[in-house]
């Protein structure tokens, strides 16, 4: 016993004397690399990562206008260290931080207390960071964020692990007399994070707001997309195996029933093989590919075409990818590696002469993300011609498709829009839309509240219902997201596929077709400022507990603002949106503080405070701020080139003022300045508003013929 | 154009002319270790490995005597690449070859098709090789065994990557035109896997069958474990929070019933605190643990301790571990470093002088295996004292604490049977059954198939039912499991919980106790030749394709041998146990090759056939094969030294011999050669069978007074 004990004195003599520590170092090497925006590298960073791989240029000039932020953190708090192969870093917190983002999950959007491996996979329905989207950014209630710019499958431990070096320590509870205060998962006060490489580039992302963090991070990597302004419009994704007669037919069935549509998505059939693809027109479905698209064309209509990255044998250019592709095959079909120039002309040379030039807007980029549950994809053994690794391509994959085809279409000046099932940290600038098979109408709107955090996009797809009330609610909530669609690939659902709610869907599309000019708008402050058009209630300054508490309401709000919130989310500036779910028959609304406004009626809704509503069918509850303008144009089933009168409906009494944006709507001029913005200008003389448009002297608007104030909401 | 065509031609003359087996290079450095088995080192290995922290030692002289094995597969096609802190393995597949193993799985048996990442975590319903033992060792059907020795999260992917320089590829399908042909994963030849270390030891384990193979990677690792005999009789574990007169009254609740019950479990509630834990005594709870455990002793009823590894601030031994633990709490507790004996150490001094001093029988060792998902365990980048990485500990620690365990009792020359939470490979030779938290009966049945294939034990215990069909169910199979165990920590449930079922609750205890000759044979052929007491029928000759197919039910079997037989499996050499779920009104039965007759009423059954029954509440169906002989012993409710009578059950009209195994039932003496087989042979003269008992001369038996053959099967 005694000989025991000294051996353990001895091994205590030889241990390093703060064997906790050991080899974690303090980040010191930071560099404010964009205003605000700062970064350090640790170890030997790999030589691919996203933003290299990406190639979007930070918006620096946007950076510049932004408030002024210091380092938002103790940098004696951050640490690193390489061992092993990999590189471990760890983030402080503070006890009443909330953390969210880290791409797109479907189950929650408050990330703290839970563990995560970022690894791109179709999402299997828990929230592990295994998902379509796992961008390594997350931001603080505190007001800043933290990336990651590795393409890599990070682990990141968010708040979970106490370790015995950290300042605050959570005491030890006896769970057999205390299961009350026992919990689960102890408050830890730091991020922790292993990225399986030998280094990597890290970044602080300042504030001082969370919001702003957000738009930091998006203008570090291009700010967000402009999607052309038909890609706002409605949505109809035909059957896999329609020929183009059929799909003429569905067209005219829309104009027929007077139902908006702006892009028919044409599923695998438009091929002659799919799984693995030729990327070649199929001759029998489409005999006249050029003649379908120009006479959709003429009814102001685009063509959307689906693929794969998998190439078929059969393929005009399989022999020239053989060289450019993985040593794996998925469906016996090449995985090229899209980070050579060679592989992505190659590509891109088939599909301007095949789809480009006879009219095609834009591609539905499916599979990229994989199924490794299911058995599927290239594995991480994978080696590329450029000496990217599997695990490396995974993480970048549909990243690096939408680039290319971004790029293809910017080459002519021509905006593209479309849909992907993977994406990463780096893509916020290209035109894609991230979609998935999952069909969680709850899940599907987390994940839309997720994507406001992380610079992607999400839609929330009507594919199917098992009644009306579901098909009704799931095409309102689509309704107001990025991409407004109706997928009917294996449903073979219309928009009329309901009888009994025909007016309710057709209603809510036509509102959204006359919301054009707001969602633009809304889509100009994600690219110009990085500003996410679909946001979360925790990225508004208003969305905080109220410090005096006077009755039980205030006990509520503030009970709510702590909660989850994942079934409500603004839209731009001035819209609050409330999608319900089938089989609900009243909700709980929380209002952020400051006065709120029914959108349909411009009653006044509540301020700070959890509201009950009885949402009816016919319309998703929407409220607009005080002081709101929403701009809306005349209904009409197409986005043409028409200019149109706007109506613009003013909410509430606070004086205020709206920036409208407005360009061509389709090329990339606006880069060179080819756009306005007209100020909507509320003033107040005593209890009377006066409004005023404003159009920079010299200056026109594409879109608009006209402007007329509506005022909503009665004098008080 | 022409200049990008040029281009490409240029980059394909740049690029190696094997683009594709780049860097994978042959494994030539193989050595047969072990009879039959072979190993190679891939690269520079870890220091700690599953062989190395497991300590266990070859079975050699078993080996020695086990049929001869060539190396079973090709070498050539056998490649390895290190790159980037990572080793890459490839082994090749014949396209008619099945997989099994990868350890303990709970919705399939078959794992080609699919992909793992062996990660100890608690089951969370996927079979992705997150699980509680997930052991990188496989064997095909073709009769050989390819085993990992690493402890890191490992990625298989089994029969699903293709690779382009394969020489069986599939053929590109058009999913379009022919969906009924397409396949998600199309065939792969080969098993490819990834170790996150800068090298490994790889194992070829020879056959030539596939239960020699099994046997073989167990005998490797010291053999199976023998319970002691006492292990192999009823538990019940009682209530966490129960006192010692409440834990007295249970247990005269059993005598009162006519209950069997050998071993009592306490669970957290016996601790003074737990969750961390102190493993002291409550004093409240237990005042006099010494006289508890006396007194539940002279009624030859053990007592088994709840614990978890993490280290309550209020443990006596808290001080000395804390320069032995890692850099992270759990729930507060320390995780101490069990690969240092300095560690185990200052941990059995304390458990030898407060536990095993007064009678304590052994351990449940809970919470080893974590849950990343609900967001606690000590992370990867944990240090620990030893160097050991948070990944490397996570895949060794269930291991680790059997593996100290085991040794305090075999110190003692004391055998120890229990439960534990989390295991992997090197583990067979500890007395230690794997549970969890998981609830589906049937993936319960899957999972206990399973652990025949991966050297591990798996009991699936009853702890609830919703209704009484159910709890019968349940308790049937528990009762054909390595340990048949109640579990009553929260539910509070007791065997007669449900009134109307008493009696068929009890009859299937009570037939375990009377199969424990039979039971002990098993586990002594575990023990000494590496056979699992538990068998997927999968391992057996006889569960194989008639080559001839006379009639429709010889293609029914047929069919029957390639699907993933999930509800049937042998225990022991002669036993064919078909679990009922609750809700099964009839169940289609497969027999193997070979007849097989009614466990109870010794009628004829079938011959490699499905046969259609039609299961009654008071039984489990079970099956013996031809010439089977089940040794059994009269009912007793505890397992005690006294001698008694042996039935022997004979089956069917094969000759035949059986070898019933004996020793003292508790201590390590028989490893010095203190035990006897029993030859119980089976000849035939003309029609009539003609049984002997042969005990080698001068040996002698422990347990049986007298053998009384009986023929179950009427005379043809």
């Amino acid at each position: 016993m005694l000989i025991f004990r000294r051996s353990i004195k001895v091994l205590i003599a030889l241990l390093p004397i703060c064997s906790f520590c050991r080899g974690q170092n303090q980040v010191s090497n930071w560099h404010e690399v964009q205003p605000g925006i700062w970064s350090a590298i640790i170890g030997k960073p790999d030589s691919i990562d996203f933003l290299k791989a990406s190639g979007a240029k930070p918006q620096t000039a946007a950076l510049k206008t932004m408030p002024a932020a210091a380092f938002p953190l103790d940098k004696s708090q951050i640490m690193a260290e390489t061992r092993d192969g990999r590189t471990y870093l760890k983030f402080p917190l503070q006890p009443d931080e909330k953390l969210f983002g880290l791409g797109l999950n479907f189950k929650r959007t408050q990330i703290r207390g839970n563990v995560y491996r970022l690894h791109i996979e179709h999402y299997n329905g828990i929230d592990d960071g295994t998902t379509h989207a796992p961008v390594p950014f997350y931001v603080s209630s505190k007001g800043y964020g933290v990336f990651i710019n590795a393409a890599r499958y990070i682990d990141v431990w968010a708040g979970t692990s106490v370790r015995r070096d950290s300042k605050t320590q959570p005491q030890a509870i006896d769970m057999n007399t205390n299961k009350k205060n026992w919990v689960t998962v102890p408050s830890g006060d730091n991020v922790e994070m292993m990225v399986p490489a030998q280094g990597v580039e890290v970044y602080v992302v300042g504030g001082p707001t969370i919001m702003d963090a957000v738009s930091r991070y998006n203008l570090l990597q291009g700010g967000g997309c402009l999607p052309p302004k038909w890609g706002l419009g409605f949505w109809d994704r035909t059957p896999s195996l329609y020929t183009q007669d059929q799909v003429a037919a569905e067209v005219a069935e829309f104009k027929k029933r007077d139902f908006p549509v702006s892009v028919i998505g044409l599923e695998p059939g438009w091929q002659s093989r799919a799984y693995p693809c030729t990327y070649a027109w199929d001759s029998t479905r489409f005999p006249q590919p050029a003649k379908f698209v120009q006479a959709l064309a003429a009814s102001n209509i685009k063509v959307n075409l689906w693929l794969h990255a998998w190439v078929s044998p059969q393929s005009a250019i399989y022999k020239s990818l053989e060289p450019l592709s993985g040593d794996h095959t998925i469906w016996a079909g090449l995985a090229p590696d899209f980070t050579l120039k060679s592989t992505t002309g190659v590509i891109s040379n088939y599909f301007r002469k095949t789809h480009l030039d006879i009219g095609i807007s834009g591609y539905k980029m499916d599979e990229n993300d994989g199924n490794v549950n299911e058995g599927w994809y290239y594995p991480d053994m994978t080696h590329f011609p450029s000496g990217t690794t599997g695990d490396q391509m995974h993480q970048l994959y549909g990243m690096l498709m939408q680039k290319f085809t971004t790029t293809m279409f910017r080459e002519r000046n021509q905006r593209t829009y479309g849909l992907v099932r993977a994406s990463n940290a780096g893509a916020a600038s290209f035109p894609y839309v991230l979609y998935d098979d999952y069909y969680s109408h709850p899940d599907f709107i987390t994940a839309l509240i997720n994507s406001s955090f992380s610079g992607i996009l999400w839609t929330p797809e009507a594919r199917s219902s098992k009644d009306a009330e579901d098909w009704v609610r799931r095409m309102q909530a689509v309704c107001f997201s990025p991409l407004a669609m109706l997928n009917a690939w294996s449903s073979g659902a219309k928009p009329w596929s309901f009888d009994t709610v025909n007016k309710e869907v057709a209603d809510v599309i036509k509102l959204r077709m006359q919301l054009l000019p707001y969602f633009y708008t809304t889509f100009a402050d994600y690219a110009f400022k990085g500003v996410p058009p679909v946001r979360s209630l925790n990225l508004l300054p208003e969305f905080s507990v109220k410090e005096e508490v006077n009755n039980k309401k205030d006990s509520l709000y503030n009970a709510f603002v702590s909660k989850d919130i994942k079934n409500e989310f603004m839209v731009g500036d001035n819209l609050l949106v409330v999608p319900i779910f089938a089989g609900e028959k009243s909700r709980d609304v929380v209002l952020p503080k400051g006065n709120w406004y029914d959108f349909y009626t411009g009653h006044y809704a509540g301020n700070g405070e959890v509201i009950s509503i009885e949402p009816t069918l016919d319309k998703i509850p929407l409220y607009v701020k005080d002081g709101g303008v929403i701009p809306m144009i005349p209904v009409r089933n197409q986005v043409t080139d028409e200019k149109l009168p706007v109506e613009l409906r003013y909410y509430g009494h606070q004086p205020s003022s709206f920036e409208l944006y407005d360009d061509d709507g389709k090329t990339f001029d606006y880069e060179k300045g080819k756009y306005v913005r007209i100020s909507l200008i509320t003033t107040k003389k005593g209890n009377k508003l006066l409004h005023s448009t404003v159009i920079p002297r010299g200056q026109k608007s594409w879109s608009f013929t006209s402007f007329k104030w509506r005022d909503m909401t009665e004098e008080k």
